[in-house]
């Protein structure tokens, strides 16, 4: 039996707030200071030695695959073996724009030749924006597949792949996606290994983004879909990408890719053609900062420490604003950076403009979406990690009401 | 009246060296280890602090055009406004590489869409084997262009570029040019800012990679081209790319993009796509480093210092074993990284693989010319900054004495 509320008593907390100028950001997912401080080290680090464990000297050119303990960090982070690490510098993006970049310029392993204009990427949705962006900037055509509680609806993605050699990757945040924090199941996993593809070329591109990014001590679990790969003889179908950018710093971490000996091998070739070798410095720095998989774990358990918080302070505030109304759904993720907030059909965009008339800054509706377009006009992502917890709760609170307001406007409310 | 030589005793010094298992690396424009250690402070910077002079906290996303004071400071070294510039990560190599690839992509401002495939790219010969590898790897035909004691040949440089729509881009490293030493004459400069192209979207990729890098007190004067181009009414017409690669540490430097606001533009919103911003804590390193043009030029003499004593090393190695006898000429550069040596024709591969053979690595001949192959066989690049100067010398009679033998093999030598 759904709840009441007074409209009337909404709209007035929601003007009072509108009176106090506020200025809140939850458009992205940033770190707070706080948990920037928790590397802090990195700001002084390597000190005076600039020798690799290999010996070589870190400040020189060289070293295109990345330093021996920069790649095990990574390997670390990313539940791999060292050997199939790549450690690029500050933005995993980029490791998959320059692949996506390659592959329309020249192709992939087990490719005929450059990926055409026409490609079609699938994009599981609600999903990360730049992703999207990336692949619409060069030119292939976002195909929307949906997610489930499990992973991307693998009957549309099988369907999508087997017939059309045009379908040539897919857009994965195998844990705690982004925006919605499922983690991807087993079966999922598996499924996207030895699915049949018309393209000999396919490519899985695996953002595991949020790898070590648990909120809680039950961390829940992800198959290895490198493995599972190998196992379904498909090596080359999946490239891994990880980094630190939510571990140390955002602006200043190293990145990585994960993949099979061709693959690694592809893409060394091209970049060696753009630069002569990454920031290994700065690996250095980040290796003596997480000597191991049990530094890396303390580490992050110290991020979860302050944001948790976070995360069960807005649950709390919507529950209580929106519990039993009908009127909006949203996550409790068990890691990631966001909340996953589905309004009723059509309202989102005006929730998104509401809120910011008070001061609110979210992600704009749709950009979870290809193009920006979310068909339903219902998704919004909630980023609760930057603000100071004074702000987020005002946040959280200012955009139930927009919730419940522009509800009210629609008629969806039993109001009193 | 030409010198003459023992070719017996060439020969005997030659097998001595042999005997002795050498490893002499002369292959790559590397600084030492002591102009590393100009720079160490970066070692253990910024220390505590993390903000920006804008206040903003350096260790977070964003801040994709870098931050004010690293402008500054590549300004300076581009002889630039810090207005026109943005900074980049560690490669300017990179910024070019995705400069062509964006080309290719999706064209360039006053372009009518992608670069076709048969995109044809002038190369200054001797040049940079990265240059022409990456347009290479991009599918661009590379044309060569003889280079002059003032630059590239304008006459030839004209003639391609006026009817040829097909010709959009040609590389120069207008000061102290890798290899030849060359600082482009201000005739040089006004006439390919004033040149008409029959490509509206030509651009000239302006790598200042030696911009402040002197040997000598009496600095090679070069213009603005940035200014020339504007003057002429072409101001997108030039892409200038500098970086403290050889300024600071190759390897965790920061480089920068200068040119004019269509230009930036179009860099930036590509750059958005591959990237949420670069490594600003790298960036505030540098500034607290060189914090002003006065710094840069007292850091450029320190480099000077090290370094000039290896080129006249070299110099006068090469001018007590080959002076006179008519088979080689080479270069005495006032900045830079490289001598320029040329043997006579037919004999640079031979002399490059008998150095070999006595431990000696040098650049691959022909390397310097487009797909590795230079048409009279007599390009060597010599690089003497990185080995210890006792090593250096070695290396430089080595070198000397295996041109001496191919001549004397080719009956090149008037011989005792």
């Amino acid at each position: 039996m759904p709840a009441t509320i007074s409209v009337a008593d909404a709209a007035a907390r929601f003007e009072a707030f509108q009176r106090l100028g506020l200025n809140l950001d939850m458009t992205r997912g940033k770190p707070c200071a706080e948990q920037l401080d928790l590397s802090g080290e990195l700001l002084s680090a390597p000190g005076a030695a600039g020798r690799a464990n290999d010996g070589s000297d870190t400040r020189n050119y060289g070293g295109l695959e990345g330093l021996s303990e920069a790649r095990r960090l990574l390997a670390d982070l990313l539940s791999v073996d060292a050997a199939a690490v790549v450690v690029g510098d500050n933005a995993s993006l980029s490791l998959m724009y320059d692949t996506f970049s390659e592959a329309m310029h020249r192709g992939v392993p087990g490719g005929e030749g450059p990926w055409p204009r026409a490609t079609r990427v699938l994009c599981p949705v609600p999903g990360y924006d730049r992703h999207f962006g990336l692949a619409a900037h060069l030119g292939c055509e976002l195909v929307s597949v949906e997610m489930t509680t499990e992973g991307p609806d693998l009957d549309q993605v099988r369907a999508l792949v087997a017939d059309d050699p045009a379908v040539k990757a897919i857009f994965c945040v195998p844990r705690y996606s982004n925006p919605t924090g499922v983690t991807y199941s087993d079966e999922i996993v598996e499924g996207l290994a030895n699915m049949p593809t018309a393209a000999t070329d396919f490519r899985i591109v695996w953002d595991n983004a949020y790898a070590v990014h648990h909120l809680y001590d039950d961390e829940v679990p992800l198959a290895d879909i490198l493995a599972a790969c190998r196992a379904a003889g498909v090596a080359d179908r999946v490239l891994a990408f990880g980094s630190t950018s939510k571990v140390t710093l955002p602006g200043s971490g190293i990145c990585a890719l994960a993949a099979s000996p061709a693959n690694r091998e592809w893409f060394l070739a091209n970049r060696a053609m753009r630069t002569i070798g990454p920031d290994k410095i700065n690996q250095l720095r980040h290796a003596q900062l997480l000597p191991d998989a049990g530094a890396v774990r303390a580490h992050m358990r110290r991020h979860a420490e302050i944001i948790r918080p976070k995360f069960e302070a807005v649950d709390a505030i919507l529950d209580a604003e929106l519990g039993g109304l009908g009127i909006a759904t949203w996550s409790r993720p068990r890691g990631g950076y966001f909340i996953d907030l589905d309004t009723r059909d059509g309202c989102a965009r005006d929730v998104v403009a509401l809120a910011g008339r008070c001061g609110v800054k979210l992600t704009p509706a749709g950009a979870t979406f290809p193009y920006g377009q979310d068909p339903r006009d219902r998704n919004i992502r909630v980023a609760p990690t930057f603000p100071p917890m004074d702000e987020l709760r005002q946040a959280a609170e200012i955009l139930a009401l927009a919730i419940v307001l522009i509800a009210a406007e629609r008629d969806l409310l039993e109001s009193l």
